[in-house]
């Protein structure tokens, strides 16, 4: 590897090498954290009798849908690794069956139970493909992925943002009764960390200020804000539940800034806005009362290899019955799905991929970091320090 | 490389490590074996005058037919590297000029004849692309591919199936008087090795189930075939001539399985139908009464590098006159080509391509073969024992 | 890496080693040379206001124009690494901002001026990205590309033509009053030294031969040339200024060849015609007379990295009036551009790509020269001896 010549400008960068050693075992997670929840698919993207394969953290896995519940297992068949999901056929309500030799796998265990083309065939009842615990819950179907033998694996609830309690109209739990969920996901072509970062990162509103939605609500965004006070970032720790932080937007713990002297720009718009950010491991975002009052943004960066993510962007309000749904059906359609999760995150995704080239080339001990990234470090050794395991980069290239 | 955690199940998987190294050359054959004849383009395929490129073994080679006669070169100009079919020049039947400079090399030894641009050259009469042995027949130009100082070559027939004798009704044999040969090729996304052991498995019947041409012809086609006497699997080697195994399908060397209790599925279909395959070296499939009676079908998977092979599909039967040859090619056109060799193929191409990503991340240790794969591990043996050399990968990214 | 076993032919290859040896830099300067004047970008590709990016040498550079006056600097952010050409943000004449967290860089120092997100961040004023000299002359941008500390820049002329004065009626210098220049430029698939290599290449008409501005004018181009004195090839060393070599086409130096009677071809064309080429560091073809007399074409190969070059084709003529410059513009649209700049040379891009596969598999070492190549070998030795660094390739995939 040569020395780099051609990017990194003068003597003056500070190096990021003494910070960085705090929080190491985040810098290892390219391929994502293991034994944690993490989305595979809304609910209605698996029909009854369906089946699907997503990838996540390296983990090819397959799903299928049975009598309404939904079974996970490893989706390379045993014999000759091809993915089961690439022609989904199954004979019975209680196996898969691999197109290419018919190798049959219980849902419920994973172990061979017949072959198509070989009943007799000594390995059935002996091998096994792995199966993952499935959660399904508020329209999303949640995986347990990680290692076969962690167990038990810990509550949906610990890898979900904590319930809010400190505010006056508390923004709802994805997992309270009588939500309304519903959202996007798509692949993002960056690391996952990339994405996570991005997310609460307490600076990155330049990117924002001319947006859609809020020119429409001419809404007044500062340029930024910087932690004045030890109580600006909380570290979330809950026994047995999510670990995180959260950044207390209030002007007691951060100073805002709604101008800049030196270039002549100030913040727009008339109407004064709060929306407090949250990340919560294994990485997910939680913005309270956006993209309206009363509403909250979810936001997972699942994962899939160390250089794509699939970014989820679920909306979480409460409607108790269904005038409140077909109100935020209309909502949703009209207003949030086009302006926020759209218009407005594609810019976020647009700046994660921007920084993917970078951060390939050893980015990670060449950013310069800024104060208001007092968040970001946070988050870091929040990450480092809490998570359940490194997930490790399966084989690659390894057939000679 | 870091160890696989991501999809290798439970700990009951059986390791093959025992049974690979009886065909660890096989293993190492990822371009292929060389010092064989292999298909490089039908004769149609080259008129006259023409100069075409195939890549065969990571063998760049050129081809041109003067007189009739086809003649094989090293497909790279000594000079600066190109490849001389990129624009075929030629100025002189007995010679291929390079186009960019001129370099100009005789047909027949290969030997620098003259440079357009330095018709005094020092070089002239002293350095020579290397060429190939080349034997055109029934309607292919074959190739001898391997070592320059191999010699002699051995007959084309060696690299062919052998005569059948042991059959009320043999098919033709490609090198046959009378026959009628015709066929397809096309370029796979798998490395060759997996397109072979597709072609003779007993065990993948699985894909062919739903077929056009086995609806279309009520054929009763099993599940799988599962070895059970000595018999089953016989190995030709014949002295100086064809080396491969046979799959004996008959009912006192195999069980035959027409359903499946554990999963509820029968074989379909009600005339009764026999097509034994075989496989031969280098890597050469013949289907023996298929796709009907008296038609056999020849399958080649001719390496191109390590991720991607020529599949080779060929049909031959007998036409004795005029008559039968017009039958022949309405029966190709209209029921051979697009049931046989599109339709029912394409399942096994997809199959080949689907094994690609596995394989190449260690497949070859981490598979768990069955008891049908007794036929695909005597090939992987055969293979390794009558193989007349491996085939070394070209230079690769050696610039630095 | 494996032995090649696949296309070296036979033993009569003799090795360059020997002669390689004696321009071991130029072998290791995939990525080009540095500390050198290269074009960026012609004058019209950059409005008033306007910022673009460009990659020279490894070199990610942004490129803003103020007041007329063009900018150059390290088109990363020092924070987390975007390119800030990617979305062009500026709030005053002076700066450059980061479209994400708005880091803000003096245009003329590089320093961090404000954060549009941290106006009172303490890397303010401490911290700076890179800047790059600039010159605009004749319509071009050149940017001085390579060590930051390399001071002083030689002057834009040395990295030039020189002026030709051996000759009747000498062709303009681009930096002459009242001259004319034109041209286009875009991405050639090979390393800019096999761009090099083909420029001046005496040996390489054929490619030409049936193209079409020489069929048009009837010219007779002969079908190559080799030195037979030892004025052939002349070197340019000028204290100060260009370094290069020119290839002298005369009789006394050089023996043409109209014929080649080994394979019955001869030169076409009535018209005589002279075009003579020389070559410069860090890498630049001047074409006298050419594409007709009285002009000159300049070309660049700017490396762009080790596999992609930008190909520059630029036109310098004489046009004293607006008469003039009418008239120079209906030749070049209307003649040259596609005649010469596109016809003819597209011939030479084509030939340049085809070479790149077989040197990036050490073709470096394995190429066989021959008699006209003295001319390659002479601009080798010019090369590494007078340049002035080897550029380091950028970091690589060192994230892990």
């Amino acid at each position: 590897m040569g020395k780099d010549a051609t990017g990194t400008g003068g003597k003056a960068q500070p190096r990021q090498s003494l910070t960085a050693r705090q929080y190491a075992p985040y810098l290892e997670a390219e391929w994502g954290f293991k034994n944690c929840w993490y989305p595979a698919l809304f609910s209605a993207e698996l029909r009854e009798g369906g089946v699907k394969g997503v990838t996540m953290a390296g983990h090819e896995i397959g799903l299928r849908r049975v009598g309404g519940r939904v079974f996970a297992f490893q989706d390379r068949c045993l014999h000759r690794g091809v993915r089961m999901s690439l022609r989904p056929t199954c004979f019975t309500d209680d196996t898969i069956t691999c197109w290419y030799h018919g190798f049959t796998y219980d849902l419920g265990s994973g172990v061979l139970r017949t072959i198509v083309a070989s009943p007799e065939d000594p390995l059935i009842g002996k091998v096994r493909i792995r199966t993952y615990p499935v959660e399904e819950r508020a329209g999303i179907i949640f995986v347990f992925v990680g290692d076969e033998n962690y167990d038990p694996a810990p509550p949906l609830a610990a890898d979900l943002p904590i319930h809010i309690t400190d505010d006056q109209n508390p923004v709802a739990h994805i997992l309270d009764d009588h939500v309304y969920v519903r959202g996007i996901h798509r692949t993002g072509n960056s690391n996952w960390r990339l994405a996570v970062e991005n997310g609460f990162d307490p600076g990155h509103l330049l990117i924002h200020r001319d947006n859609l939605i809020v020119a429409a609500t001419d809404r007044r965004m500062g340029l930024g804000a910087q932690p004045i006070s030890q109580d600006a970032i909380k570290i979330i720790d809950e026994p047995d539940g999510p670990k995180g932080m959260m950044n207390m937007y209030n002007t007691r713990a951060y100073k805002f800034f709604t101008q800049n002297r030196e270039i002549g720009i100030k913040a727009r718009g008339k109407q004064p806005y709060y929306a407090r950010t949250s990340v919560f491991l294994p990485g997910l975002l939680l913005v309270e009362h956006w993209p309206v009052a009363g509403w909250a943004q979810y936001e997972w960066y699942v994962p899939i290899d160390d250089k794509h993510h699939e970014y989820w962007e679920v909306l979480v309000g409460r409607a108790r019955n269904e005038e409140e749904r077909s109100e935020a059906d209309y909502q949703y359609t009209n207003f949030f799905e086009p302006l926020a999760l759209k218009d407005f995150n594609d810019n976020d995704l647009f700046a994660r991929e921007a920084m993917q080239s970078f951060y390939e080339r050893d980015g990670w001990n060449r950013e310069t970091l800024c104060a208001f990234d007092d968040a970001t470090i946070v988050w870091r050794k929040v990450a480092a320090r809490f998570n359940r395991g490194i997930q490790e980069p399966p084989l690659r290239g390894a057939a000679r």
